[in-house]
């Protein structure tokens, strides 16, 4: 254990001066340099914005150069680039860290209902107003500063862990080069632990990490009837209606607790411990609120569990379209030839995609009624992420994050699914989420916005973690 | 009771010579006259055919002034105009038959598979191919050279009934101001019976009556569920979705034995006599037959009837769309905002459709799921019409197509719902179907075409029918 390992090991989780001092300094900077690269509109979901796309990928590894990343490449995809940059620790036992974010941003025009040019970042009181500042520009710059903090405040030439950076540029159009870019690249990304920077936080004064995400399978099912409409009055009543069929489908989906009936669909899932749901119980949570986010006028869901237990612990059968016969205005007494309905399932750890599709596919199989022909077709799934409690880096985060914050840091978990799981899968690391978004930032909305305020923890937290993250891991192993 | 009329009443079922004399020595000319008719493109769905319209009401209003009837005249309505005409009987005391059928045809092209030009008839075999050939030119025609028949060969110079004809030029584009314009001249169109000659027979031979329709009401109800798509990871397992929702509502339409579970939906409803199961039961029917006509591939319907039970005598209630959420391609991973059904109820004689609506909204309003918002519309609703088998006028119906087609007449019914109960209801008179199309004339389909020979076996009924049923009511009654 070097002399710098050991301070770090003892260092107390109160915050550190010197630190905020460094980052006070450099904050003007920093915010003009994020404001530079919030000036590129790189839209990846937009054909003419691919130029601007690339730009942004340039401009970044640019600035993670000029931050001191020796190696720093950008790295062509049949899609948009993505940047990747690394920088290893001096002490070739130290673990190490992939960092994963995106310079990509969602569309934004002045008429979607912005009050200023989402491309042209404006500052009001803590805010920054722009396209990407929250999501994700800001919180993949916030590690810029960070490690320039962490060097620094401790006298180090190179980051206390082997520190890689992943910036794709595809996030917000599906990610849909990301796995195999990561496949490709396997033995350059190698890691102990990924920190994906792509989420935020319960609340401004909430700090917390979240510790897994939902894994997602997706299937559409057509049901088939008749060979084409066929009138209602000639035929009605005596035919099977595809649409009738998909309903039951549909219909026999959820039990009376809106329990999964399919069978083996539970297969795999643990319960919650008690002390789980003590942590969940923790955070502030007002139904009310929360429904009004939802945009929703009640709850509903699994007999047995909370809202937040609901939408972040448990597995979920969800249709997300169904669609047959006349759709138009008024009528058209038809039976329809064809139904579909799109299902996903959002899948908690332990729960296998490949085991999900096919218990799917034979209850599917077992419900479509005589006469009627149909086909199952499953997209490419997303596995579930969860990270233990107890692991040495989640614990490492959370002492940084609450150094930063002056405050403790609570547990979450992400409802949704996302490309970190690939990275989990591929690389065979633990995910972690360090995000300091908050909900009121607006992703995919007008007037996006990140607080300074909060951008400017994200920094201090990294500027504490791959000190505390070195310790930890080398106290475990 | 006059001479003629005891002559009447007394004649045998056999055939007529002179009746079969006089058509084949005007069949050339009747034929001649039809395609004229049918050259006219009188599309009433198509704009662009409007004055094409008003010229086939015209041409036919001339027509029947040709044939003898006294009165005609060619009735506005805000759409295609309808022609009526009016031809008194001599003996005042005769009954009232109104004639319906159409002027106007289905769209057509070339292009479409027409072998020929669908406004140039041609004459191919015993086939008269063009479009209106049998739906419904050939049919409303065949009543101008029937009465001509009845006089000439009955020495008479006024029909033995009181003959009136409507022949509207909207049926298919939905007959929207039918209604109207028969409740505006409830008087003039005043009957004791209406002939509808729009509608077929079994087969070629085998000659039929139909005893009546089925009627219908049709509602869309929208289920609302989140103000908009809401993230189904996010969200997803913790709100109501409106597509599920809506799937269990049209699963519960149904119980295990294909029954409407809707409270009180037989109510009204008599079940068939033996005697109606054994008609029914006579027709040759193939059931292989009969689902390569459905384009189905199953036959499915309440428990207890035969297929055609199901589609003739039995209400119904069938999805004719269905739609929520996103339905283009590949996924969309959201808590759709709403979700919609479109369902149709067919109903049978004792079924009142002011009933329905009312149950129908009754059942609804006890299945919507807390958090979802509803709303539920119907549309005008079409009565069902049922002609009991031993009225004096079916039974006319039933010797004079007997007579002319040398073959016992079996009965049929129509499982589908049209303007005919319009009549029903706004003249308080029973309706009868007097068609002779056959399933392969290929109505609103390429090559339309009617058979010549049943064509004539249709001018032949109506021949004999005038005097038969001025005999058989004034026995009646």
């Amino acid at each position: 254990m070097s002399a710098r390992a050991d301070k770090l090991m003892t260092m107390s989780q109160a915050p550190d001066n010197a630190v905020r001092q460094y980052i006070e300094q450099h904050r003007a900077a920093f915010l003009d340099d994020l404001a530079e690269w919030l000036r590129i509109p790189s839209v990846s979901a937009q054909p003419d914005h691919a130029a601007d796309v690339r730009r942004s990928a340039d401009w970044l590894a640019a600035k993670l150069r000029e931050t001191g990343f020796p190696t720093v490449e950008v790295w062509a995809t049949p899609g948009a680039p993505a940047v990747f940059a690394e920088w290893p620790a001096d002490d070739p036992a130290a673990p190490t860290v992939l960092v994963y974010g995106h310079h990509d941003v969602q569309p934004a025009a002045r008429e979607d209902g912005w009050d200023t040019d989402p491309f042209e970042p404006v500052v009001r009181g803590n805010r920054l107003h722009a396209r990407g500042a929250a999501d994700d520009k800001g919180q993949v710059f916030f590690h810029t500063l960070g490690v320039r903090a962490h060097l620094a405040t401790t006298g180090r030439t190179a980051p206390a862990v082997h520190l890689k950076m992943l910036v794709e540029g595809e996030e917000e159009s599906g990610s849909i080069h990301f796995r195999s870019l990561v496949e490709e690249h396997v033995d350059r990304l190698a890691a102990d632990a990924v920190i994906v920077s792509d989420t935020g936080m319960w609340a401004e004064d909430t700090p917390t990490v979240c510790t897994g995400m939902r894994g997602l399978a997706e299937c559409e099912i057509q049901f088939h009837g008749p060979d084409q409409d066929i009138h209602s009055g000639s035929f009605g009543g005596a035919v099977p209606n595809p649409a009738t069929a998909v309903a039951r489908l549909v219909a026999a989906l959820h039990d009376e607790h809106a329990r999964v009936t399919i069978p083996g669909f539970y297969d795999g899932v643990t319960a919650l411990t008690d002390h789980e749901r003590e942590l969940l119980a923790e955070l502030p949570f007002d139904e009310e609120q929360w429904l009004r986010t939802a945009k929703s006028y009640a709850t509903h869901g699994e007999t047995g569990h909370t809202t937040l237990e609901r939408v972040w612990t448990r597995p979920t059968a969800e249709v997300n379209g169904i669609g047959g016969g006349y759709q138009g205005p008024g009528s058209k007494t038809i039976v329809p030839a064809s139904a579909m309905v799109k299902l996903s399932f959002r899948l908690v750890a332990g729960q296998d995609p490949d085991h999900i599709e096919k218990i799917v596919r034979d209850w599917t199989a077992t419900r479509v009624p005589p006469g009627i022909r149909y086909e199952i077709t499953f997209a490419a799934a997303t596995r579930p992420c969860l990270t233990p409690l107890d692991h040495p880096a989640l614990q490492s985060v959370v002492r940084a994050m609450s150094r930063a914050f002056d405050k403790p840091v609570r547990y979450t978990r992400e409802g949704g699914s996302g490309p970190a799981a690939d990275l989990q899968d591929v690389l065979g690391a633990p995910v972690l989420f360090l995000g300091i978004s908050v909900p009121s930032d607006g992703w995919h909305a007008p007037n996006e916005k990140v607080e300074i305020d909060l951008l400017l923890r994200g920094v201090e937290t990294t500027a504490y973690l791959w000190g505390d993250l070195a310790g930890s891991w080398r106290d475990e192993s």
